[in-house]
């Protein structure tokens, strides 16, 4: 928690307004009045007009649509980079040394040389292997195996039933900056979590990264293989299955039963179909919104299109 | 060991024939008396005839070809998900409690941290650095080095003079599962293992997937790199030579001195002659006959023929 | 260090001449007096003229150019077979025994189970997670934080304030090898390391490769996503952005402030240009030399043109 007003000179910004304490950021449609939110782009204007937040970063561009009530910190421009510099204030240690023991489940058993932080819950009749480190306030549902060596950072959840594969890591930061005028990085601290349903399973060398605010989700019943790349704030749907070495960019959604075959990809803030199936080294652009279609290519077409591409240049080849 | 009519039981196939021991999960082809096989595709039907399993799961199309003496579990549809939800019963526990104290040759270091369990085999001069996990029964020969965090899941064997690099992942599981008719996925337990034979090197953060039955091999003087995928099951020939980012689907068989450029990748089940070279990025989709040639492109072409499609691709972009 | 005629004999070469003692190999341009240098190709001739090595390994053809008081390891064919050969009796042990107790710098937090060699030394306020290997005379700058399982071999060097997230890799072997005229691979000994800069984040499962000879730089203020690779030699400038899963090839060298896009790749050997953006999946085959170009495609070429093809494809499709 900070208050508004050392926030604001912490970060650069000049306020001379009441001060409120903030205990967090978060996006204008979930900020709660305890938190501080940021506009950047006109799209999200409605949102701002109906926003919950304590405090919002804007430019003057914006300041006429801020709900009565809800502080102002303004910026010249770039209240992106603001937001960047501000997201340290609320950053969490990586491992806390105080808080109540981890609880470990009747019937579960804990390997050698495992790292478990105060505040986890371990259910029963776990398998934690050799050398996994299991962060504050992880959570871990019934009879889950954790193979060894994973890594699951602070605040996650792993539901029951799970197989988490060796050396895989869940909950790194997402990948996310704010660029200065002269092409400097500031981080954006990535403040939210990941939670895993029940009856999941991740391959060996997987990254689930955890989302800058809310939660990265994969859905019970999704299987996935190895050397797999999900970014911050993606969603899995039920029983999707995706093959190795796909990557998913941050913030897209799987519906259920989405299928993605071996280094397939997505570009980021996507929604992929229900019953879509992605063959191997398909590049997905654009939502996919009617369900139960085929596509390959990258960039991506529908599958019997691809082929028919394909024999096109071969005939192109051959004049 | 189950017996038969309890494990038809457990999975729900009605039987009352003769009950036996069953050891095992195996291919028709591989499958001993003791074990348990199942047919799903009626080209395995001539191998149907011949096999040695002590019982098949099978649907009424294939009951007239099973062997006298192989015992029969009829169901009315999908063997292969009834084949899956058997497998669970014959998985081995991820590591053993009992067993023989693991055995470390002379002049081996071991260093801090590291975790060896139970009937596992380590030859002489071999050194194994922090942090590494070394499953149930693994054997490791002489001379060989795993760098720190390397894991290697029970049953799996290096050679001689290997060079495994750290946060290599070596056993774990292949990516397989029956699909319900509602879209569920049942775990193929992958109940075989990983053969590494002398003087292979694998790079950093690598996965080599478990075979399902049988074994998931790398031969004599192999080399890869870093963040390679290897399937179940497949079979990487003599001094093949495999960069980074490579993946390998499951049950595919490179000759020797294949050579695989970096993030190219290969379909399953495919043979890939010996001294193939495959250029950056190829996708292979069906198998290579002809020894010695060269690819490129996906779907993968002559590489000579893909140097000529882009040259009619940069006249088709001048029209 | 080795004398000269004793490691000529070790690798099969016939030496007579005055023996030296040799304390490394290196480049033609970079060897000093005491270290062994080869040369293959015809192009390093006027570097060859000029070299401070204290011996060479060159064929016939060269002798000629070798400066005088250069002694001359002389073989029938292939330089760097032999070359090769050599680098083993250079390389160092994986993890020494002896030396000084490593060094940890006024408030920073070891967690459990982290392995720190002799030699190493650790700054102010660093947070070092459990399950780090931190290898022989590894240095890490102050506030650093290394999260759980990260590996860092010896002799690298990491900056101040960098974040290096769980289970990556830094420092293991670069992939290269010399090859017998029967198709066997001799390792080429990676006696560089790695020199990572200030304020650098590198993501999770990530794999940056020591050099063969010097370093492998990443410099102040770059940002890697998830399980990317870096091979051994390359430079990645300042400010530069990779996303998940790009793959560089070895002796790459990246000016300041490129991005690249997820799945892209480059071939080996070379330079791209400052403030080029790559899309996600292109592939860059030759050197940028204008800088703030935005480049897409495999093969490579300007994202306008590459638009321009998508579109000329689409049409081909149609007719």
């Amino acid at each position: 928690m900070i208050a508004l007003d050392v926030l604001a000179q912490n970060i650069g910004i000049e306020y001379d307004g009441v001060s409120i304490p903030i205990t967090a950021m978060n996006t204008l449609k979930e900020a709660q009045y305890s938190e501080l939110s940021f506009i950047v782009d006109k799209k999200h204007l409605e949102t701002l007009k109906e926003t919950q937040a304590g405090a919002v970063i804007v430019t003057e561009a914006f300041v006429d649509a801020v709900p009565s009530g809800c502080k102002i910190l303004l910026v010249a421009s770039n209240p992106y980079l603001y937001m960047a510099k501000a997201s340290k204030y609320f950053a969490k240690l990586p491992l806390e040394s105080d808080g109540s023991v981890a609880e470990i489940g009747q019937n579960s058993v804990v390997g050698d040389n495992v790292f478990i932080a105060n505040g986890a819950r371990i259910g029963n009749h776990c398998i934690i292997m050799p050398g996994c480190y299991i962060g504050t306030d992880v959570t871990i549902g019934d009879t889950t195996i954790l193979h060894p060596n994973v890594v699951v950072y602070r605040d996650c959840s792993i539901g029951r039933a799970c197989i988490i594969h060796a050396n895989t890591t869940i909950g790194c930061d997402g990948f996310g900056f704010a660029h200065t005028s002269t092409g400097e990085h500031v981080k954006i601290y990535q403040n939210g979590n990941v939670v895993i349903e029940d009856d999941v399973e991740i391959g060996s060398n997987c990254t689930i990264d955890r989302a800058v605010f809310g939660s990265t989700c994969i859905k019970h019943g999704a299987k996935l293989d190895n050397l797999i790349q999900v970014g911050h704030n993606c969603v899995i749907g039920e029983y999707s299955l995706l093959a190795a070495q796909v990557g998913l960019s941050g913030s897209t959604e799987l519906g259920r039963n989405v299928v993605m075959g071996g280094q397939s990809a997505t570009a980021g803030h996507l929604k992929i179909a229900p019953f879509t199936t992605l063959a191997a080294r398909t590049g997905v652009t654009k939502s996919i919104e009617q369900s139960g279609q085929t596509f390959a290519g990258f960039p991506f077409m529908d599958h019997r299109q691809w082929l028919k591409l394909q024999g096109k240049l071969g005939r192109l080849l051959k004049k």
